[in-house]
């Protein structure tokens, strides 16, 4: 889990500064990312796809159709495929008619799934909360500050790529 | 790509901190690793997961044996054995036979695998300080100091659980 340990043992101070920060980036989401999985199964037996599927479609009170649903997921249409099989089985999310189109449909939570999301939701956040509690409310704003500074230079960086 | 997005066009405001903190971690992590991703595609026709584990056997001169390899990956031993598979074929990995044991055998980078290792290993790092190029130096050591508090934390959550 700890993918630093590995960089520190052999040869840290050949390595720039920013290699080990990415390493230790990657760490910390692995370790928020693991306590979170963990506790979705142990306390709702969902799993994490799961649960994100059903977090895009409590953004979206109509249902989403499989194509926009598998976009704001990023992962391939059949996995989308098969989860919201899954969900429709247990009844958390449901296929409806797209009214003048007979083979369009659209998925969206049930009302138990609704209820069910609510509960994990509440459960997520306080994870998260857990999960940052080595920190002051300062060094919080601080790190989300600096990360701004990150996704802003990344974005940029794959915009002007885009455009090349 | 950007889970804030979807987050702070909804509400933002109800929100704790940490959530929005924990989803800006994660965009971070996202687009540097899809930045990295394109990168070992495009310039080395070389998937994430190969490179991964080139990287464990890059710090294990004698070669490890597959469940070792596999531990050090965190996947399944299927996963690895296709990756495996794939490197032999490309000669970029040998499967050695381990003295006293006839079963048994350990993978390692072949000399091919160690050069081309080198080479990626290096454009990886200058991938990894362009990301960071957004950030000053007293940032990236903020960052890194931030992101150790958080690390240490989230470990020992899991140390305490476990021993709970």
């Amino acid at each position: 889990m700890d993918k630093e340990a590995r960089l520190i043992g052999t040869s840290a101070a050949e390595h720039p500064q920013e290699l080990r920060l990415w390493l230790r980036l990657l760490t910390c989401t692995h370790l928020i990312e693991a306590r979170v999985r963990g506790a979705l199964r142990d306390q709702f037996e969902m799993t994490l796809p799961r649960f994100d599927l059903m977090a895009q479609l409590e953004r979206a009170p109509d249902g989403l159709k499989m194509n926009e649903l598998s976009r704001r997921m990023m992962v391939t249409g059949g996995n989308v495929t098969g989860i919201t099989d899954q969900l429709v089985l247990e009844d958390l999310v449901e296929r409806v008619q797209v009214p003048g189109d007979r083979r369009a449909y659209r998925v969206r939570l049930t009302p138990r799934g609704r209820a069910q999301f609510a509960d994990m939701a509440r459960a997520h956040e306080a994870w998260v909360v857990e999960a940052f509690g080595g920190l002051s409310e300062r060094e919080i704003d601080t790190l989300h500050r600096l990360l701004g500074k990150v996704k802003q230079h990344s974005q940029a960086v794959i915009t002007h790529k885009d455009s090349a």
